[in-house]
């Protein structure tokens, strides 16, 4: 009972009192329910995988968007976490496929280029395989150093005869908000990227 | 007392309480604090008035912005109202001057294109003056309707010889964010106004 107590504390937002709760409702709930429980969670990581072409998590390889025949599978969008696909996928307007690199560059906490995965994107490129990559990093420090770098590597990687037209997602004032709320770097931004009519 | 009482009160957020607290804090207070207070309330209207150039309220005419021989004059940057123009001077790096609208198209609130100051902006590029307008209205609905309405007049009002270049803000997810918690709307446009690096 308390190792169960233990391994359920694991989760994120779950304390002892929760933890309990729910280890004494497993106790009085049919044995089937338990053991579904704990076959769905060994299930997951049995199978689930990464995408062999753009790292996101998938249960067939290559995922549901790499093997899609409506979507261009040379338009690229580069995000953080395979979560970050759903913001994207949100705008209802893009039919590209995308990369995730599982993260961004950090220093501070030991994530260099080489911890990142982008050793199948960059590949993709010198195949000559892409016409364009989005880069849709967060604008934050870590998503601002991380599109940098590899807007660099994706140049070194591309093809003489083929260039590739590597792209930044717009930072700037959101929509439906007012600019009177903009602080100084987004409106900098918002002027910097200004586009016109 | 009852009519300082009433004036007070059509302050915004005072009610009966804090518009009596004033009423008699000024009561106690010296003949001169009461007077000066009502002098500074007087001068206000009659030294205040809007900058003939740009609508911007000053109690020079030109105001600071458009008498600036450091400021590029041939560059306007178009505002909603006068307090919009602290938001981009906080960017710091904008040279060019302003022109206020003093509001933005809202039908249902009966503001048309006649209610909004936008008659000497439109002379100026008349008169080949302007060489930029960058509509920073803010990027709610009425906000875009007004930019909208707004690049249709100076295209108009541009001279055949003289092209005016009509920019608009970028819409995007605000620096220092992170995309998953960037609405749909925000993402399509920071995705559409995605620029090459």
């Amino acid at each position: 009972m308390s190792r169960l107590i233990d391994e359920l504390k694991k989760l994120p937002g779950v304390g002892t009192k929760s933890a309990q709760r729910f280890a004494f409702h497993l106790l009085r709930s049919s044995d089937e329910d338990a053991a579904a429980l704990a076959d769905a969670v060994r299930e997951l990581k049995a199978s689930l995988r990464l995408c062999s072409i753009c790292n996101n998590v998938t249960d067939v390889d290559p995922c549901a968007y790499c093997s899609s025949p409506v979507r261009n599978q040379r338009l690229i969008c580069v995000v953080e976490e395979p979560t970050s696909i759903a913001s994207v996928e949100r705008t209802r307007n893009y039919m590209g496929v995308y990369h995730v690199l599982h993260g961004t560059l950090s220093p501070l906490h030991g994530v260099g280029p080489d911890q990142l995965r982008s050793a199948n994107l960059l590949s993709r490129v010198e195949r000559g395989e892409v016409d364009e990559v989005i880069l849709a990093t967060s604008p934050t420090l870590e998503g601002e150093a991380t599109a940098s770098w590899l807007a660099t590597a994706l140049r070194s990687s591309a093809l003489r005869d083929h260039a590739v037209k590597i792209t930044r997602i717009a930072t700037g004032v959101p929509a439906g908000s007012d600019i009177e709320y903009a602080d100084e770097v987004t409106m900098s931004r918002a002027m910097e990227g200004r586009r016109e009519l």
